[in-house]
């Protein structure tokens, strides 16, 4: 009987769960906020070493480097112009859905929805996200299947499920409101639209939206008592017993790497494969990229699927070691079956610990802000 | 000289706000969290006497009532179409823009912005109100101009600014929809579709919206550990020494009347006469409905505007007495100049008091839900 023959092999999982975690409980020592405090207003260079796995690359938690974009004077013309279209609901083929439907400032530069609402009201598959410091970004999409903001622009605005509109149509319409004319001359030198102008400005606009200053960036700054004692314990756990560096690390607090969570859905209704679709090796299946943690507590829900609604949810899932399906009997042998990660790993975190990683993920959001919409050239 | 000349009114109003603030702080006894534990498990009848003006009609905070139209047999083909319904952008003139667009259950009922954006993405003028507990409701709109929800929910759907959908045409577009007959006749007794039969659906719809169980209602009901510390000092304050049950009183936290806040922007840009507009009434002029606080936390940006995007700030204003803006020369003699309700006054609360104030705004909070969108009729 199957159960029978699983009992020794579940017996020894649960021991070397125990195991595990009486190990993680010895290694990690628990210092006072006072004593976290002075040990992380030191140079970075003396903090303690992060607890990150053989072989993998991590970067130091730093402060946001500036944009190397953002008030610009020469770009200023490609940035108006860029603002100007993504508020636009002419790009869209209803004339009724911008880029801002999706993207809304005061919504975090998403929409607060596990999918967006597109065209006809049509649902996507993935979980909109956020435009904060995208400038930084190195590749886009949960899948990163493109390596520009330029062409990722091109994308929503295609996509039958989202805006909707022919590319090939767009620069046509946009011709006929005269409004646009200065603009494309400001920004462009001659007032000719084209699909790759379009994209340029919005990608250019993009790359100037940042949050505000953070905690965590007066912090390190060196403004001691910017952070709180429990974000003070929740940047420690997130360094060192949570294992949260293996992946978000470096002043973005990501590897801008893809992972499997084990939240693929293999073979079931809400089946996404993730980066695989992009390079179609078998090692890809049902790997998301790394999001940054920059303003996270506002860009939920959060995943590639928008399935979390609450970060003590996230919290209790990765202190579980995540998710770890195991493959129904048709797909024992699929080749394509996908292995989450082993970086992975039952945490057991105390209640109080989730809660300072929470207060840490606070100190790297800031206050929500209002752009006004421009005036649409008409 | 003007100034000099208010020198000796600067200094009465200055000494009198303090004397106030000392009276204000003398009176306010501080109970333990234990002590208040114990005096707020008893029955409500034997709670301190809340800080309400001489005149104001009150009523004791208590658990939310059962709604009398959720789960009834008789009423769900009603409420099943009126689900349809609200999530069918084909109410819109440019078939794009549903109810649900500004009214997400996932955005609590509301959309997360400072008002909405509609039809060819124009602005309202108001902060788009949450649909929490719309059965309790005894008026509609900021400005209570309608009573009853079904008079409320043909507005959105024809006002130019937001759904831009004729009501005289609608019956006759959703009658070529074949996939509604069945629906009208299930809640109609026959497939007669009319502008008052739709809104009717969408005001049961409406009707069954609630939120989940908070811990308000726990501890109301009986479970002493449902409330924090901070919560329970909040409620305290709540009720004495922040005066809030001044307006926000019973079940729903709310008086269901009008008040003149100060945020009128009376001869400026902003301009908003609030219900005025509706009786005609000069006492009127700039006064908002008080709303509901149920699920408050969830359902920012708040005030008529959506002019405060955090809590944090809107008790900085109350502890100020709120805005007392003073005519400019032109606006002397206008009869029509609104005058702040007396009812706002300094408060002198403390950091911590605010906080406490804002933990027990979150003990009416609940989490937050997603309802999956119906498939729409063909």
């Amino acid at each position: 009987m199957k159960t029978r023959q699983n009992k020794p092999i579940n017996l020894l999982l649960i021991s070397a769960t125990l195991l595990w975690c009486g190990f993680i409980g010895y290694q990690h020592h628990r210092y006072t906020a006072d004593e976290l405090r002075e040990m992380y207003s030191k140079p970075a260079s003396e903090w303690p070493t992060p607890l990150v796995d053989e072989g993998i690359a991590w970067k130091e938690i730093a402060p946001i480097p500036p944009s190397p974009y953002k008030d610009v004077d020469s770009l200023r013309p490609l940035v108006d112009l860029g603002k100007v279209l993504f508020f636009d609901p002419r790009l869209s083929s209803s004339e009724q859905i911008s880029c801002s439907s999706c993207h809304d400032p005061q919504l975090s530069w998403s929409n607060g929805r596990t999918v967006a609402v597109g065209h006809d009201h049509q649902l996507g598959q993935r979980n909109t996200p956020s435009l904060f410091y995208t400038w930084a970004g190195e590749s886009f999409f949960w899948d990163g299947r493109v390596a520009s903001l330029e062409e990722q622009a091109k994308v929503p605005v295609e996509n039958p499920l989202e805006m909707h509109q022919g590319l090939e149509d767009l620069p046509a319409k946009l011709d006929q409101i005269d409004g646009y004319h200065p603009y494309f001359e400001d920004a462009f030198g001659d007032g000719a639209i084209t699909v790759d102008r379009i994209a340029a400005a919005l990608a250019y606009f993009q790359r100037t939206l940042e949050g505000r200053t953070s905690d965590l960036d007066k912090f390190l700054k060196g403004d001691k008592d910017a952070m709180s004692d429990e974000a003070l314990r929740g940047l420690h756990l997130f360094r060192t017993k949570a294992r949260c560096m293996n992946c978000h690390s470096g002043p973005f607090l990501t590897d801008n790497k893809f992972h499997n969570l084990g939240l693929h859905y293999f073979g079931r209704k809400y089946e996404d494969l993730g980066r695989y679709q992009v390079t179609k090796d078998p090692e890809d299946v049902g790997k998301f990229k790394t999001p940054t943690l920059r303003e996270v507590m506002r860009t939920g829900p959060w995943m590639h699927n928008g399935l979390f609604h609450s970060m003590e949810g996230i919290m209790n899932m990765y202190d579980h070691g995540m998710s770890r399906p195991k493959p129904r009997p048709e797909f024992k042998d699929d080749p394509l079956w996908p292995t989450t990660s082993e970086i992975l790993k039952p945490l057991g975190l105390t209640q109080e610990e989730k809660h300072d990683l929470i207060a840490f993920l606070e100190s790297m959001t800031t206050l929500i802000y209002r752009m006004p919409r421009p005036e649409l050239p008409q």
